[in-house]
């Protein structure tokens, strides 16, 4: 049995790794850390985890995070990177939920998150922890930079049309809605239930974090140049990311027709158990992968217009978080790779 | 005080008039139709209304419609083109908030909405109820086709950019989003609260009805080729539309500053009191306009980007139906335009 | 025109008031006070209020209240308390929609409020805001205590059964539910959508504060000993306060029919514009009362029970807070008491 | 691997049980019914069962029921009674989880559902399926009666308190909350988002099915008279049972410290897995069961009353249907009682 630990365990993603994890099989949580709970059980913040798990959150300083095999961090932006070096120096692996490992570019990182970056030499060994893209060199990481929810979405769903060089990349559209559950638990007036319930707006429309670690995911996928225009929103709910995703074919390719690209698709993500493609026509909803690994696509494309729009959908502390760390974790461990990761949404 | 009558009135538009109109004070609702419910009294099926309505449900066939100056029609697609000519030959003016008369070409009519239409002449008569555009022809109308609630907002929002030439309209885009009321007072399983709630999906995103009616009236605006790609989604909650609209300068236009088509849109909506340009940057939210006649609309530019962004709200039963048709009343009947409709949104 | 202040006008009953007064016709809102937002425009904190307000929030101390024929205080619990004097010296008229002058037994509030009482004196004088029971003192107080949101539901439902004699007055049991908005506008974990959403709870069933407001009032209407067990909830919606209340039939009275007091509460209620009795048997919903001022009532006798069920319903921010001030201004002003509460509720 | 099948399967429990026996181990559904849906594949009318199950629907007349070990009924009522005898008399044994077998009197039974008995000899037999009280009969049992939903919150709550003789047996209140999927899988107005969202009331506070079940049982576990007043209530929200139940001490026992009653309760539940007492003045929430098997309860003593009040929660579909079932069918086929019921809730 593996040991893991977790830094930060007091938020969303820190409780969401500890569901998962409680009947994983292979690994065990060991460690949970936490500077404002310590001493307390996990189990009195989150009475659901009662009868499951009899771990008291440990201080940062204090617990034995470099007795484990593997540590997740799922502390705020700038926690991880003041850890990583001591946990590679001792061999522990290290998943990082955060973004302080997702860009390559130090002043760009720096720029949006308005932090000095502490060591940008393993930001550069890091490896961004897109299974379906960087599978390979995931199993040897020594530090996994885990991707944001709505950059897995918003990739995922682009990635083999923009491999086929059949759309324009100068001009990619992703209108994202997220649940609130996105925005991490804290006492934010903005995230009031009477602020959001019953409510619905966009937010950073111009300028999200997220949009320089898409574009550069994107651009890799694509190989070139890529102009991305990204709008996230706001949901009255919890859990759950949609994205809809606007390509325009090329010129050249205007006459592609859809099924086509469905199968383009439908090869691309053969092998993948934890991205499925819908039948053509489809409108998968997010309560169908609430709770659950996978994320769904779906393709259309609109009467008499020249634009493929792919619908992506995936539950955002899932496969757009904990999910996706739980996966990163198993392949890092030479474990199957979806091990602990067989739960099936909660629909109604 | 004008005499007004409601068609159909047991739906969510039907109520929304019945609530406007109740302290209008220069019309009355003296006759409400409904086959269903006929004999009862509109106060018991709309406990809201208690104390406030004495009226019952007549049968359409008794009920002394041609004895009033105006009357609405609430009812589903189909009913107002089989009372329009009598009431037109009764000199009674019509508001209708079904689709009946909104598309001139009527063989796209009857592709979409799968009816033959009983009265092609009529619709040739008929205008268009978007006050903000055709305010001179709404005021001698006898017909008046009230908008889509998705087609008021995406009109809205592009109008002042499509008048100006700085797009290219051959690639617009329109993410639309709409709480559950637009889908009317029906017993349906895919409206059902267990089906929808905490959850959120697009749909009819490979055509629908709506879109030959926006882009009939954004090639009118526009004077020229329009494609747009309009892709409507439901959101977990009851009232409003949200809607995201990408545009791309033209690369002629490409170096336009924000400012200045801020300036444009302040400029053009600034006589306009139901239209309501926040200053650069905001995001407008639907619960600020629950409740009230206003679209709200805001103008972004994504950093690095040539696509200008607007961001559009109103509520899809005031602004997006019932309170638009009194605005057209209003017009129509020779009172001041905001009669009736100086309600505040419900915050929170 | 009368002249009127609000104190602390950043919450959701401040806000309330002031959608309430934009249209009221015979009252103005002239000064609204807040430390935190002094110097903001109202509508840049509340854009439901753009184009309705060009109000300032005033700092407290340089505001001109003095000015005012009537103030609102919508401050927290202990800020109205350090304005009564002054504002009672200087001939302002005010209602408290704090707790602050709603207890009479000075030990009593100081205990459950964790504050030294400044001016138990004007407590004395002060008369408690409930139109349907104390209307004519209220007409000529200057301070009124404008009742708690609980309070008003369980007083009102309760009020024609305590009259009578008919109940058990040792073993009433009020179960109350109320809409998140009650919790105020405020930054705290507790109330974040994604604590709260698509769940349900009870809270401080060992004791809530509004327990002794409600016990007193009680007590005055039943003319003896009252004993209540009053356990309130939380409802995953904004608005809206739902009370089920249980009063057990004296044994002489066990015989009496459903009927008989029906016709109680209803000659109880007939001249009262904000107390609506249902019809025998209803089941009166929140949202039918919600940005209304009524308070709707429904009574029930369980099969094969002596008890005696009372549903009361209103919307919390309105009968149950700023729309009773409102009510209670109209009194003391020598208004028309229905001024400017003539909203009907918004549904869907 | 026993085999099991399931009747009705495309309603809300039908779904639910299937999720569960998804990764059971000891158990696999092999059959499943439906006279709408037969030919279908599962997974089409469920997404999120994608990936899991390749099943499609049969025709209740056409499946083989027969050749399973066991058979969940989650049809409508009225349903089972028809197969029961069949499968009695092939050696199938019966898990109902509609109220077919619930109530030991039939003419009780004809009452509520309107619907003539067609087996009450096998009424006779069958067991209640509450574990927690009758898991001895259960292992037995060729039919067993899964406990609706209100009932075993309701039973499990008031079960330790009325065995002591220590609170009056003839004024016990349950005042409970229902999400709304307790009312199942339907085309109906009354449950339609925008009927019910945002908004809260009563239902049925004349007469609920639920309550001759839930006196059956309570008058079992009291040994003798109970008086019980019963009001449902509809929360907005999907999953959840909140009942908060009001039992006065008698006059003898009055003196009885909450403490005293803690223990007894936590002794009572000391060995079930799925009944879990919080410590005294918790305040259990229906999120923190949501998915699970668990059935949460807390005591409280409200000041200045002799009243226990217990707050019971539960996820209807799960402890209040499904998980309960698949309880009942491991005590049923010798197999560990939790097996495939270990899912934690799922929160936020």
């Amino acid at each position: 049995m593996f040991k893991v630990g977790i830094i930060g365990g007091t938020g969303y993603t820190g409780m969401e790794l500890m569901r998962l994890l409680a009947h994983h099989g292979e690994a065990e949580v060991v460690e949970v850390t936490s500077r404002s709970e310590c001493g307390q059980l996990v189990s009195d913040l989150f009475p659901s985890l009662r009868q499951v798990s009899g771990l008291r959150f440990s201080h940062p300083d204090q617990g034995n995070l470099k007795g484990c095999d593997l540590v997740f961090s799922a502390a705020p932006n700038g926690i991880a990177m003041s850890h990583a070096r001591e946990l590679v120096d001792a061999g522990v692996r290290l998943v990082d939920l955060s973004a302080d490992f997702r860009l390559k570019d130090i002043g760009e990182w720096e720029k949006w998150y308005g932090l000095k970056h502490q060591c940008p030499e393993l930001v550069a060994e890091a490896v961004y922890g897109l299974p379906e893209v960087y599978r390979e060199d995931i199993r040897t990481a020594g530090i996994v930079a885990n991707p944001g929810c709505y950059p897995t979405a918003v990739q995922l769903g682009f990635l083999p049309l923009l491999k086929t060089g059949l759309v324009e990349t100068g001009s990619l559209v992703a209108d994202a809605k997220s649940g609130v559950s996105g925005a991490g638990r804290k006492a934010v007036l903005g995230t009031a239930f009477s602020e959001l319930s019953d409510s619905f707006k966009a937010y950073a429309a111009s300028g999200h974090r997220h949009l320089p670690e898409i574009l550069q995911g994107l651009r890799e996928m694509g190989g070139g140049t890529v102009e991305l225009v990204f709008i996230p929103h706001l949901l009255p709910m919890i859990r759950g990311i949609h994205a809809t995703l606007y390509a325009r074919l090329t010129e050249a390719a205007s006459a592609t027709p859809l099924d086509e690209i469905q199968s383009l698709y439908e090869r691309h993500y053969r092998d993948e158990r934890f991205v499925d493609v819908l039948p053509t026509g489809s409108h998968p909803d997010t309560r169908n992968v609430r709770g659950s690994n996978v994320c769904r696509l779906a393709l259309h494309r609109p009467p008499g217009s020249r634009t493929i729009v792919v619908l992506a959908v995936e539950d955002n502390l899932v496969k757009g978080a904990a999910g996706q760390a739980v996966q990163n974790m198993n392949l890092m461990l030479g474990l199957d790779e979806g091990c602990g990761l067989s739960g099936i949404a909660l629909v109604p």
